[in-house]
């Protein structure tokens, strides 16, 4: 099969590899329907996070089962299935709690851009729909796997509840579906963190009901601004940067929480500022498998459409152009059909 | 009247001040019964933190009401009274989530060790017990003033609930009522870290059910031996280094929270670290006044007896050796009795 290989930086080839085969009896072997690129895959892409040679791509996924292991129960041939990016036993005491992304099992999937994948621990892993889905939401149905999922986890651990003001840094793809989330559980005002007019108009469609264009201090100012110099109640941090997620805990309230989901790329936090601040902090590497079956019905019963974050089509052969649209930042997200 | 000032490392006097007096119409003064000297005061004493000139000490305290401004209307002379390290008007918006500390007013009380003590914003920051009480109960009721409530708060921010294995860093008098305060609020295990005898016995008499001496990396290896490998469901975090802030988030499982208490000196998190954690962290000056009326009356009905963490009482006149025994680890903490 032809799958995705990142050779080095700003080097992104499609190749010939062997298709992936049951290894162990609690594996699957899928047909990918659909699979995109992330923007984790950018720092990598970027020279910014080493890779150790050539290095298979893609950990989001959705597609039809193929074959299942003789341990398997759960899912079989035939059905359309959902999976984390971590594959999870969602039985170790970590699982139990719902941070199956802690799993004492937990295996990376790191092979999803491609037509055909093995999923370890099936069982834990996968979720299926209720049937196979219509082609149209696919897309939405993809961005559960992990950047839905991603912005869903950055408001639980921000704790948004009905009434809250809420403020997202970053407009990226998690950013945006940040702001669906913020108003999926009821947030009143939304402040969007954003130059991007393209990305304003989506961020406003998903329920932004304010936009702020400036960043560090200056933003924080404006979110003061705004909140008649309170802070917001829970702010989403979808970068990861120093910047970022200064701004995000100067632009939270004494007693307001920060949710953080932008990978940390060389942040370090000033203890006594950030004890001063009164602030909560939570966040990580989401546990997508905790909010698969709610987010799935979510979106097969149209009441999210998180799939409008894809504003490019490719298919998988042209991979590397999605690569290079979102590094320069003229797509907010890549979908990739093999 | 007498009141403690300290010169420089090492240097506390008692000298001739005058005597407070309203000086806003929201002004009282009280009478103090008892104060003591605080785990923090010991951080400029040891030169550890610098100080500008002599400089009057104390923060705890509890009393008679002598008199009050004509704008406070729910305290009265007469009334046996306590509040908070930090005065506040318990109105302002960061108030009215039960974050006092960080009060849009706060005013820092700083000259407690001492016979007589203006305290702004009365009836915001003062709350009367239901009588006077007997002179048995006063230091119990003083710990409430600051070094109870900041244990609390550390159980409280830590999110412990009944059921949970608690880990409780520091055995300071702060770390020692974290232990009571946990115990209170149901934990079913709860391992204090401690290499001192004396204290290892009062925590065991506040409810510890294991002992823990190793420190750093040791120490996170015995919690995660007594977890099975899963870490502690919430750790209390009662010192404010590096060392002690590692040692919380390192022992903490994920998905668990660590609440800190004790004011950071020098310390900076990684991000990354802290990400793959996946622990929640919520800390800071405990909002004391919060909790004062809760914490009066468990005291008050002899619910919890916090009092005990004072094995040294002395006349304030002596409090020169109440820092000094504080210091050399002889007393885990000095009452003051003016």
């Amino acid at each position: 099969m032809k799958a995705t290989i990142l050779y080095g930086p700003g080097d992104v080839r499609v190749e010939e590899r062997d298709l992936p085969r049951i290894e162990q009896p609690t594996d699957a072997v899928i047909r990918i329907s659909a699979t995109c690129v992330c923007g984790s895959d950018l720092w990598p892409y970027r020279g910014l996070q080493a890779i150790n040679g050539p290095t298979p791509m893609g950990h989001e996924y959705c597609g039809i089962v193929e074959e299942v292991g003789s341990a398997v129960r759960t899912v079989k041939p035939g059905q359309f299935v959902i999976g984390s990016f971590f594959a999870s036993d969602n039985t170790c005491p970590h699982c139990h709690v719902g941070y199956q992304t802690s799993c004492q099992q937990r295996e990376f999937i790191s092979t999803a851009q491609a037509p055909v994948l093995r999923v370890p621990m099936a069982d834990g892993t996968l979720v299926a729909t209720p049937d196979v889905p219509p082609d149209a939401m696919v897309p939405s149905l993809l961005t559960v796997s992990d950047v839905m999922g991603t912005g869903w986890f950055a408001a639980v651990a921000a704790n948004v509840k009905p009434g809250m003001t809420v403020a997202v840094v970053g407009d990226g793809a998690v950013g945006l579906l940040g702001v669906l989330s913020a108003q999926r559980m009821g947030a009143e005002r939304i402040i969007a963190m954003s130059r991007h007019e393209k990305r304003q108009q989506l961020a406003r469609a998903f329920g932004a009901t304010d936009i702020v264009s400036e960043r560090g201090d200056e933003g924080v100012a404006r979110i003061m601004d705004i909140t008649k110099g309170i802070g917001a109640d829970a702010v989403l941090e979808c970068v990861g940067t120093q910047q970022s997620m200064m701004q995000a805990i100067r632009s939270t309230r004494p007693g307001g929480s920060v949710g953080y989901v932008g990978v940390p790329h060389g942040v370090e936090l000033n203890g006594e500022e950030l004890f001063f601040s009164h602030v909560r902090l939570h966040g990580g590497p989401a546990p997508v498998r905790r909010f698969l079956p709610e987010l799935i019905d979510l979106v097969w019963n149209g009441k999210i459409d998180p799939g409008k974050v894809f504003d490019l089509e490719l298919p998988l052969d042209q991979v590397a152009e999605g690569y290079r649209a979102m590094d320069e930042r003229r797509a907010i997200k890549a979908l990739l059909r093999p």
